[in-house]
């Protein structure tokens, strides 16, 4: 099995306010729904030895992405889950043949778990996002978008390791040279604003944004390809990451994580920056506990 | 505001088994989130004297859409509901305007409840389905498909009172006259199985099924477009029904009814029919209470 083309909806809702099309690159119906598909796919297919398995850490996406797509190649993947991660997300690892090891809350902890586990088996490590054939993976979603429209003014990606931004913004520079690629981040978990507009890496601190894939901070070799690439990064509050995550599971009828929404609340919140041209919005996955939704009143506080 | 044009999506998944493209109509984007908003449209734009207001009885999307559509011209619109209806579909109406009218259960609460209000206020009955401007509304939905992809070999319907599958069956002679036009009927409420069968129109009975978009029985006018323009209707069972909700859910990230289902379903069951074939599955709707959506674990019953 590859990854799927996924399909590229123009949302009539959307558009209309846009007074241009707003297209949506649905990745939640991706292989294992989520864009993370790509990226372990591809770095899965461009390794060289594998014989002693892989192994990452991830809150889930990352970690589900590369069991499945190690799994389609016969091959072991451990997989280092925080114990505070969805439930979703690690029944999503373990469906797909991933080996789940908890560790504590933070970065530092997953690391630490995860070379425990490598000095015993010497799996080959598959970084979530901050690794070449990762990135290159993950640039063939923004590829499929360019591929069937040609005239898109603003793509509009989440950012949090920023594996997907990167990407996204070769994809453009390669194919639609013209489009301005924009990182769509929570206020809470600024630290790309910040490393784009200081000009160096800064630390993402422990972040509890509502949108739990947008935790982690960019690593270097992400961050240089968004410095040089990227056009422009902008945050948003939870209040409005929470009003755009209701608006489209309950106007849109689509099932999107919290850091989809991000992208969302950026495009209404800078409406003026594209209205009357063609926008793309990454939906980035859809792996949620559907027991949790946001009840309807909550709803229709986005337009 | 006009209805809008809703997305046609093809879903990888599908297609892959299906061994040619599924391609999905998503009439749960449509204004007032179903195909309804489509027929209520027309028909209030048809009507030649509207000072008195419209009314009609409706399971509810019906009534939201007639609301909508009433008010968008300024027209007051009475809709007649059953009590066990689903919440959201009720707020709904309420929330496009419709004023609420109570009756219980069954076909004839309803009408008889609608005719004392009539008498009062001599509103314009514009019924749910069983009316030629209804149709004609509803037919624009297959036209949209067929004005995208030129090569459907069957388009399956959902069908209760058979509004959109005759507007389905009416559109696809005129456009796409190689398309099969395929009604798809719960087996506890198969009265238009029944009648395309027996060539008379058979009664619904009082249907229970969890389907509750398709209660409702066929009309004259229907049964006539139906009877002589549609190729043929397969029956599904409440677990197959069921089955292919929690499916369409978890791994179509779309929110739909249960009605909707339906056709997802006679798609499975039926594979051999029209396998290595493009095939279109019209999703009617996405008014449901988010509360009480299947467990992930029951999504993997259907494939």
């Amino acid at each position: 099995m590859n990854t799927h083309h996924t399909p590229l909806i123009e949302s009539p809702l959307l558009s209309q306010i846009n007074k241009a099309p707003v297209y949506l690159k649905c990745e939640n119906m991706q292989q294992t729904h989520s864009f993370k598909a790509r990226g372990a796919w591809h770095a899965i297919n461009a390794l060289k030895n594998s014989s002693n398995g892989v192994i990452t850490h991830s809150s889930g996406n990352h970690g589900a992405a590369l069991s499945w797509a190690a799994k389609s190649k016969g091959i072991e993947a451990h997989i280092v889950v925080p114990e505070n991660a969805p439930q979703s997300k690690i029944e999503n690892i373990k469906r797909y043949g991933g080996i789940v090891h908890f560790c504590g809350a933070g970065l530092d902890a997953r690391e630490e778990k995860m070379k425990a586990i490598q000095a015993q088996g010497n799996q080959v490590f598959i970084p979530p996002y901050n690794h070449e054939d990762i990135i290159a993976g993950q640039s063939t979603c923004a590829r499929e978008i360019f591929s069937e429209v040609k005239n898109i003014h603003t793509l509009l990606v989440p950012v949090g390791g920023g594996g997907l931004l990167s990407g996204s913004a070769i994809a453009a520079r390669e194919a639609s040279p013209n489009t301005k690629v924009i990182g769509c981040e929570p206020a809470e978990a600024d630290d790309a604003y910040r490393s784009f507009h200081s000009g160096k890496l800064e630390h993402p601190g422990n972040p509890t944004t509502m949108a739990d894939g947008l935790r982690t901070g960019l690593g270097d070799i992400t961050f240089g390809y968004i410095k040089s690439m990227v056009n422009d990064i902008y945050t948003v509050t939870e209040q409005d990451i929470y009003n755009a995550w209701a608006f489209v599971i309950h106007h849109l009828k689509l099932i999107i994580e919290p850091s989809c929404a991000v992208p969302f609340a950026v495009w209404k919140s800078k409406l003026n920056h594209w209205q009357g041209q063609p926008v793309a919005i990454i939906i980035t996955g859809g792996n949620i506990d559907l027991s949790n939704l946001p009840p309807q009143e909550d709803s229709f506080n986005f337009l």
